[in-house]
């Protein structure tokens, strides 16, 4: 049984904080350094807490003791709640086999400073009409090619009402169940981008996680033959421990409305019940299988 | 002979400062409490500079002196370098009609805040892309009625690369020679704001200032019947002491690029001299016929 803490990232901005100390992928030193809203750090918010902000860092004494790990979450999706697609009396609980393949992009649009009650249409620059663009072309391409696109973070300069604006800079985000589902969305916004003179370039990328098979037809098996087995596009402490060589699954509960990291996002009664049902039945089976 | 202090409003925000804290436009206390990027009073900045707050104010005394105030300026747009609507022999200088009609509206977008990875297209109410449709909207509108629209000022919440935007503002700012054509851009983009759910809200309008006729065409005569007489679409403290029943005008000089507002401004030397002698040519006639 293990917790780990800030798997939002919602106080220090970096989701799966806790795993990615533990395992080494996130730094001690850069960990203790992140600040929060309030310009505290890490450090002092341990602390704060009575604890020993030097005691933080990897642990292999206590991954090497993990044999497995399970991850319960709410689906983050309405794949679940979807007849369409899955038997609404079987699927309440799903095992997670992926992460989605997902990436950071940033696109650089440079216009040109100038007064906007003044300058007729046709002399203008306008970089925030590029963005507009841009904006609609990936949602195009995230339809075409089967995947999502989101161009959720955006600054403007100057963002003055009365100035045309020189530079936007924003940074998409693309996933997809299918890597060339991704790359192909991603080069449909780099071609659109360029013929605007706004290049789009690579900020991060992280390949598909695939969790332990062995581990996903274990569960899937000790569920039943009709538990859905689907990704995820979103990162979760499970994928942390898997990309470090531990064997990890997850458990999705159904999602009527498919809401999340919103107030809205919830899950009905009997739902969680199942999950939680769920994940003792396949705890059970594997402490009796590493006992 | 008359300077008004931050036409531009580039310290304090509010353009033409100057002018309307004489004319008591902006009243003193207003004016006094705002606050530069430092954080300083522009009552602070004129105490360092030597100068008394408290004289500051409305002083009809001097306003009374003013018999014609005549503001030379760089013309923000490019009418007058453009052949096809102007000789270029004798378009270095124009007298200026009237400050267009211009206004600020507020468009508010509500989104569904989700998750960028996890949420599907069909599922997304993503106010960025609605922001996106309007831009492009705008400025469809803008051609059609003939005039410009400008989405310069925009606010995304919560501004996160991996969540969809839950909400966005905008300030949409139109203007046009023509008030009807004005209104009518407004109309198609609330229309389209309507058909999005996103209200489109009036912050700001400012009819059509025109220049003293009296003095527009005294000016115009005086420099020759084939002195182009145009509108703009910028405010300047002549629109403000006009708008106080002073009788008032501008001068323009050609800007071959248009640009303005930018470290590009610019106009030629000749057309500059020609500018200058322009000024100085009405302002011996204006003191001829008021002495």
């Amino acid at each position: 049984m293990a917790c780990f803490g800030d798997e939002e990232g919602a106080r220090f901005g970096i989701a799966c904080a806790g795993s990615r100390v533990l395992t080494g992928a996130l730094p001690a030193d850069q960990a203790l350094a992140l600040r929060d809203a309030d310009g505290d750090t890490m450090a002092e918010a341990l602390r704060t807490a009575g604890r020993d902000p030097a005691a933080l860092g990897p642990d292999d004494e206590v991954l090497r003791r993990v044999r497995a790990f399970v991850e319960l979450h709410v689906e983050q999706g309405r794949a679940l709640a979807d007849p369409d697609v899955y038997d609404q009396a079987t699927s309440a609980v799903a095992v997670g086999s992926d992460i989605w393949p997902h990436g950071r992009w940033r696109v650089d649009i440079q216009g040109a400073a100038n007064h906007a009650g003044t300058t007729r249409l046709d002399d203008r620059d306008d970089a925030v009409l590029t963005f507009a663009h841009l904006v609609v072309a990936a949602r195009a391409a995230a339809h075409r090619h089967g995947g999502v696109a989101t161009m959720g973070k955006v600054r403007v300069e100057p963002n003055g009402v009365n100035a045309i604006a020189s530079r936007v800079t924003a940074w998409p985000d693309a996933r997809s169940s299918d890597e060339r589902a991704v790359r192909a969305i991603v080069e449909d916004l780099r071609a659109e981008g360029e013929g605007r003179g706004a290049p789009v370039v690579e900020e991060s990328w992280t390949a598909t996680t695939r969790f332990d098979s062995g581990l996903v037809n274990r569960l899937a098996s000790t569920l039943g033959p009709d538990t859905p087995v689907l990704g995820t596009g979103a990162g979760h402490d499970a994928g942390v421990l898997a990309t470090h060589g531990i064997p990890a699954a997850m458990l999705f509960v159904r999602n009527p409305t498919g809401v999340s990291h919103s107030p809205d996002e919830h899950a009905d009664p009997a739902d969680r019940h199942a999950g939680v049902a769920a994940l003792a039945t396949v705890l059970a089976d594997l402490t009796d299988a590493t006992r």
